[in-house]
């Protein structure tokens, strides 16, 4: 499949299974959230899928390989990366599932329809609308901060957009945890499996990744922590899995996390 | 110091700082919630104190060695326990700076005063009150259920204790903690601090110690987790020197835990 590609963008390998991704450090390149959330998120074989805030479409593409059957739908109210996010799926020759739609989150329920989705991805801005200095490249800006949706926003859509028992992933920073859970609970959304991701062993977390069922019953499981480097600065035993495609991460040497073997597509 | 045992009680060596405790497996005995917890919280070193559910006062026991001068309130509902509480205190001859009320805690800020406390630590049940079978001893059953009082309650009572910028320090089952921090911001104690205790590395978290702030900013650190079991079942260095009293974890070969060092009373 060959795709236009435009000036400062480069296509890439896409970690495992042969995936490809055109992606622009100028706009927006994808990191160890998407990647995590992708493994993290509990994905039905088939159904549909919505990803939020979907930048370039990494998460579309990555869930691709966990289920043979679900469609899925990237939404980015970025016109510039959405663009390369259809590309993306022309390039890996995904278009019979994967969709990508230049949209805002907060209208796309009127689009995509109410209560159908059986998972939503999200990767959302991290950081509030700053008072003072914020990057200057707006692409960049746009996925960092709270610009074009708040927390609030990205959970109120994510509820819309889910059936009864469908699931919302999402990855965040754990400074804002509390706002994610009240948010949650607020729209019916109720957290039920949460996995804090630390740079090593000894250090606070950097990043939490939660999933949420709609309407589902408040009990919420603490998974075993993830620890990005082991001592020496190497990739963890599940991490190498991720980034060099073993077959098992276990056989690897990693951690025994049970949502891996459940989860895995 | 001599003080009058009832039949079922023993006296036992209280870990570290030779104070020594009363306790009864017929009716309650310290676990390493409590230990954890009191470890945990920021203690202030003066100022007014207030453990609720205190049992037999195993926490003021733990916290009055980790601060010179800070006056503490214990306050259980059971008078059994509350008892033995009092007689703990002055085992320990500690009478000066520690005091057990038999009160409930939903009206305790009518006796001790509201918004005047720097630190309410609790380990309150965890359990809500069961519809089938629960615990057959009366007093085993309180500690474990919400017989006397609701997570609701707790979190209610501890706010109207502290004064701004005061801390409520809790352990509970991490599977609630969508709960607690619903509860805690809905009573205004911002939730600041959280580590989750895992058996061993590799599972699920059992215990959740969370610290929040009266009318604190909303701004969460997840501490770096702690594993009660090494590999070969041994505590970890950390819990090791808890036990064993060694001056510091760090050098016993335990993780590196920032709030650890700045704790220490």
């Amino acid at each position: 499949m060959q795709v236009a590609l435009h000036e400062t963008e480069r296509i890439d390998d896409l970690l495992t299974h042969d995936l490809k991704i055109i992606q622009s450090e100028e706009v927006f390149a994808f990191s160890l959230d998407a990647v995590l959330l992708a493994r993290f998120c509990t994905v039905p074989p088939r159904g549909k899928i919505v990803d939020l805030c979907s930048g370039n479409g990494v998460i579309p593409l990555l869930l691709s390989t966990r289920t043979p059957a679900a469609e899925i739908w990237g939404v980015e109210i970025q016109e510039r990366l959405a663009g390369m996010g259809k590309r993306n799926i022309e390039l890996n020759g995904l278009q019979d599932r994967l969709h990508m739609v230049h949209a805002d989150l907060k209208q796309i329920h009127r689009t995509l329809g109410a209560s159908g989705y059986d998972l939503v991805t999200v990767n959302p801005p991290y950081l509030p609308v700053p008072a003072g200095e914020q990057n200057r490249n707006e692409h960049v800006a746009a996925a960092r901060h709270e610009l074009f949706c708040t927390l609030e926003d990205v959970v109120a859509s994510s509820a819309k957009l889910l059936k009864t028992g469908g699931k919302m992933a999402m990855v965040h920073r754990p400074n804002r945890l509390v706002d994610i859970c009240t948010l949650m609970r607020q729209y019916r959304v109720e957290p039920k499996r949460v996995r804090f991701v630390h740079p090593r062993q000894g250090e606070e977390a950097m990043m939490v990744l939660i999933e949420g069922i709609r309407d589902g019953k408040a009990d919420m499981r603490t998974l075993p922590p993830l620890f990005v480097h082991e001592e020496g600065g190497r990739y963890c035993g599940e991490l190498h899995a991720v980034f060099y495609g073993e077959k098992s991460e276990l056989e690897a040497g990693g951690q025994k996390s049970p949502e891996n073997e459940r989860n895995r597509g």
